[in-house]
């Protein structure tokens, strides 16, 4: 019989743990491309389509990436990942809705930024694309969702795409593989901390 | 008086948006290194911190990692990131707790990552400091949480901190400047997809 030490209690935790995860890997054997939709008022939906650009390009893989929104500022992203032969990157040509506003200009960008997105998710070279606040065109009615949500269910079988912004619709949270929806706990922004550069730019 | 069609109302839902907007962007006039915390069970927490180290590299900004998991794989954010002089990246020598069973050894690998972290969060001429997985290495008390919070919190004024990792603990919350918790609506693992290069690896 062995010893009831914490070491020895520690090591049965982690093999039970490992046969767990083991059999959930052996049993996850499908390979194709995923729909990600992140979603919810939290910080981080951007930052992470962009953390899969960069994990993407590690493993050599063609990215195509659209932003629906144009900030007042220019972005860290855009200048990082515009350097790169890999990336094609597309941002809408007009500002926040509630800088421009003006419905019919936003929805004539909006619609010609989709329209980029469309040329995006119908070529098989591109093993990413990201759709950078697309909910928010959604959300304004900019675009229809059931014709954004044909398009992303039509593109090649192995191409990933990850759609970002607040308040996805049901629609779309429907048709998508991996929801992650982000829950404010706390924000700098409410204490006073403006926008840094590296972490919201 | 003006025209009560659905153009003028949305602008004028739009102008009361913008002041909104800019009421608090006025109001946030601080700038100092934030720190951040990204939990929850839901896919992005990593991405996310990678995401940001893009952003950083795309305003000159220098950055280090340190990852608190070695996992199976090869990651695509480890050699993607590595290229870069401005990085400084550094990833614990040791599997998954899970893998390895062996607590002692967990705990000196995970102490190692620490020493290498504390010795970045002391450097004012790095930005931004990414602490992957540091959570998983409170959670099974490999590191103390005081002491981290300690460091963390005596860390250059300017330097932005991010700490990811399910089940941050609360006195990590209780310290940092902004908290999302990543919730998982659904995960494409769920439905037998295994992970994904450039999306999980």
């Amino acid at each position: 019989m062995s010893e009831d030490t914490p070491a020895t209690r520690h090591r049965a935790r982690m093999q039970r743990k490992k046969s767990v995860v083991d059999e959930r890997i052996d049993a996850a054997q499908t390979e194709r491309g995923v729909l990600l939709v992140l979603t919810g008022n939290g910080k981080g939906k951007s930052s992470s389509a962009f953390g899969m650009v960069a994990r993407s390009l590690g493993h050599g893989l063609r990215v195509g990436v659209v932003q629906f929104i144009k900030g007042r500022f220019s972005t860290g992203e855009e200048a990082f990942f515009r350097r790169f032969d890999m990336v094609e990157y597309h941002v809408m040509g007009e500002g926040y809705t509630w800088e421009t506003q003006d419905r019919e200009r936003d929805t004539r960008a909006a619609r010609a930024a989709w329209d980029v997105a469309c040329g995006m998710l119908a070529r098989s070279e591109l093993d990413l694309v990201v759709l950078d606040e697309l909910c928010i065109a959604l959300k304004y009615h900019y675009l229809d969702v059931n014709e954004v949500v044909a398009a992303l269910q039509a593109r090649p079988p192995r191409q990933h795409a990850v759609v970002t912004g607040r308040a996805a619709p049901p629609a779309l949270i429907e048709a998508a593989d991996t929801v992650t929806e982000m829950q404010v706990v706390k924000h700098a922004f409410q204490a006073g901390i403006r926008a840094q550069k590296g972490v919201e730019l």
